[in-house]
C-alpha cells in the first residue's frame, strides 16, 4: 500500500495532458492497491469545473495484455449505469498509455467510503450491485480466464507442500485434499457472467447503505456467477473475530435474489462453491505467508482465517441457502 | 510515507461529525507526511456544497505540547492571507482532537502541486510569498524553539562520532568542526519572527508560477527570518545533479526582497547561515542513515548532497548576494 513510482508534478502535468480532462490542479499518491502506485488528481476545465480522477500506474504485478479487458469492462458497465468508475480515453482514444515503462490509466473518481463492520443493510445493497453487474456484463465481448481458479488454488497448496503448510499452522495440510475436492467439481454448467472474484468490503465505496462505486477490477475474469457472490459471502458475512453474521449473509442473497434469481444448480453448489472460494484465499494467503519473512513490516493475512470460513460453510451445508 | 493507524469509515465518519464540516463523502489515505497518517477527506453540507481537507493523525514523532502553536499559526497566517491552509476547529473550537489515543488535526485542502524542477521564476514566487508569512507571523503570540538549531546539527553530528560519520563518506567528518563553528554564530541581533525552517519544493504547492500553499508547517519555530530564507535557498536552487542553479537562488531572494528588504546584518551573515543551513540536514540525514539497515526497504537521503551544498556557500562566499 504505498506510491511505487514517483512521478513528478512536470511528468504528471505532460500526462494529464494527454487527455481531454483539463488543466492538472492537484495531484496526491495515495495509499491505496498493493501492486499500482496511485494519485488522487484533480483538473479544472476551461469553464473552471472540477474534475477528479484516480491516476493508476500498473506495477508489474499485471500482466499489461489484460488490461483492455479490465478497462473496457469499466466502460462497459459503467455505460450500463452499473456503479463503477468509467476510464478515461486519451485524445488518441487508448485507454491506457505507457510512463516511465509502465502502463497507466486514468479512471473516474468515485465519492463513498469502504465500510469496516458493513450492516445487513449494506449487504443487501452489495448483493442487488453485484447481480446488476453480472447481467449488464454478459454481452460484454471480451473474456478472460480466472488465473485463481479451484484448479490454482490446490496447485499453489501443492506448491506449498504438507511440511511448510503445517509449518504456518498444523490444520493447514488438510485442505490439500479438500482443495483437490474443490478443483474436482463443474461449474461448466453454470451460468456464467464476467465476474469481479475480489468483491472484499474494501473494493466497494458507499454512502450510507447505496453503494457508489465498486473498484478494484484487477481479478476480474470469466467464470461461473454464483462463484462470485460466494466470494462476497465468504468476504462480507464474517466479524472480526470469525463469527457469520447471520442477518448480512441473509441480506446479501436477498439483495442479489432481488435483481437475478439463482437457479437450482446454483443454490444446489453454493456450499462447495462458497468453500472453493475460501480455498482460493487460503492458498494465495499461504503463499504470501511463507514468501515474506517473519520480519518483515509487512502484515500477513492470516490463511487460517479463511479455514475457519471454509469449515462454517462445510458445517452449514444445504442449509444455508435453505 | 503510508498511513500508519487504520481508522475505518465508522471511525472517520464519527471523528468528522464532530466538526461543522458536513457529512464525510469520501476519505483517501493519501502517501505524504513521514511521521503523520494523512487523508485527504471529502464532505458534503446541507445545502448540497462539497468541501476538502486533509485528517492528519500525528503519530509519535511530534510532542503534542507544539501542536497549539502548529495548528494556531496556520490561522494566524491564513487570516492574514498568506496561502496556507486553515485549521478547522470543532464544534467545540478544539484545534485537535485525541482519536486512538493520538492527536488528530482537520487542516483546509488547498489545490496545487510540488514542482520538483523548480523554474526561477515559481523561486521568484516562492521567495514573495516566504517574506508574506515572514511579516505576517511577526505579531504571532506564541513561540517556539528550533530544535534544529546550528547547536542541535552540531550535538547529532558529536553523537554519530568521526568514525561512523568516516564510514559514511571519508569528507564527512570535517564537517564536524564547521558544525560547531556554525553553533558559534550569534544570530541574536538578527531580526526574528516565525519560520517554517523546512521549505523544500515538496513543501510548497503551485499552479503554475503562483503558490497555492505552503504545507507542513511541523519544524516551524521562532528564529531569525533570514535562516528560514537560507534553508528555502539551499532547498531549492540546485538541480538533482547538485549544481547550482544561479538565476533560481537569484529569483529566490529577489522574490523575498520585493517583499521584505534584507538587513545588512543579514546579508553579510547569509553566507554562514547558508552553510550552518546544509549542516542541519547534513546532521539529520547522516544520523538517518546509521539508524537505517543497510538491506532496509526505505530509501536514505544522501548526506553528502548538503555537503556540496555547503561547499557552494562556502566557496561563493559574500560574493552570492552581492
Amino acid at each position: 500500500m504505498a506510491v511505487y513510482t514517483h512521478l513528478g508534478a512536470e511528468d504528471l502535468a505532460r500526462l494529464i495532458a494527454q487527455y481531454d480532462v483539463g488543466e492538472l490542479v492537484s495531484a496526491k499518491g495515495i495509499a491505496e492497491g498493493v501492486s499500482n502506485s496511485n494519485w488522487l488528481v484533480e483538473t479544472i476545465g476551461a469553464e473552471g469545473s472540477g474534475a477528479r480522477f484516480i491516476l493508476t500506474l500498473y506495477e508489474r504485478r499485471i500482466d499489461y495484455a489484460d488490461l483492455p479487458y479490465f478497462l473496457d469492462l469499466l466502460d462497459h458497465l459503467s455505460a450500463k449505469g452499473c456503479p463503477v468508475p468509467r476510464t478515461m480515453h486519451d485524445r488518441a482514444g487508448a485507454s491506457f498509455r505507457m510512463v516511465e515503462g509502465k502502463a497507466a490509466a486514468l479512471i473516474e473518481f468515485l465519492p463513498g467510503v469502504s465500510p469496516t463492520r458493513p450492516t445487513a443493510a449494506q449487504a443487501h445493497s452489495v448483493g442487488a450491485v453485484l447481480a446488476r453487474m453480472h447481467l449488464a456484463a454478459r454481452d460484454f465481448p471480451l473474456s478472460r480466464a480466472n488465473a485463481m481458479d479451484f484448479a490454482a488454488s490446490a496447485a499453489i497448496l501443492d506448491a506449498c507442500g504438507a511440511d511448510r503448510l503445517a509449518s504456518i499452522h498444523p490444520d493447514l495440510p488438510a485442505m490439500l485434499a479438500h482443495a483437490h475436492s474443490a478443483a474436482a467439481i463443474d461449474l461448466s454448467a453454470l451460468p456464467a457472467s464476467q465476474t469481479h472474484t475480489d468483491l472484499f468490503p474494501d473494493n466497494v465505496l458507499m454512502r450510507g447503505d447505496k453503494v457508489t462505486g465498486l473498484i478494484d477490477f484487477y481479478f476480474a475474469c470469466t467464470g461461473p456467477m454464483v462463484l462470485d457472490l460466494a466470494v462476497t459471502h465468504a468476504a462480507w458475512c464474517f466479524d472480526a473475530a470469525g463469527q457469520y453474521i447471520a442477518d448480512c449473509g441473509t441480506a446479501l442473497v436477498a439483495g442479489y435474489e432481488s435483481i437475478r434469481s439463482l437457479e437450482p444448480a446454483e443454490v444446489a453448489l453454493f456450499p462447495a462453491i462458497a468453500k472453493g472460494a475460501c480455498l482460493r484465499f487460503v492458498a494465495s494467503r499461504a503463499e504470501d505467508w511463507l514468501e515474506t519473512p517473519d520480519d518483515a513490516l509487512v502484515t500477513r493475512k492470516d490463511p487460517m482465517q479463511f479455514v475457519e470460513r471454509w469449515r462454517f460453510y462445510d458445517e452449514a451445508g444445504a442449509g444455508l441457502l435453505a
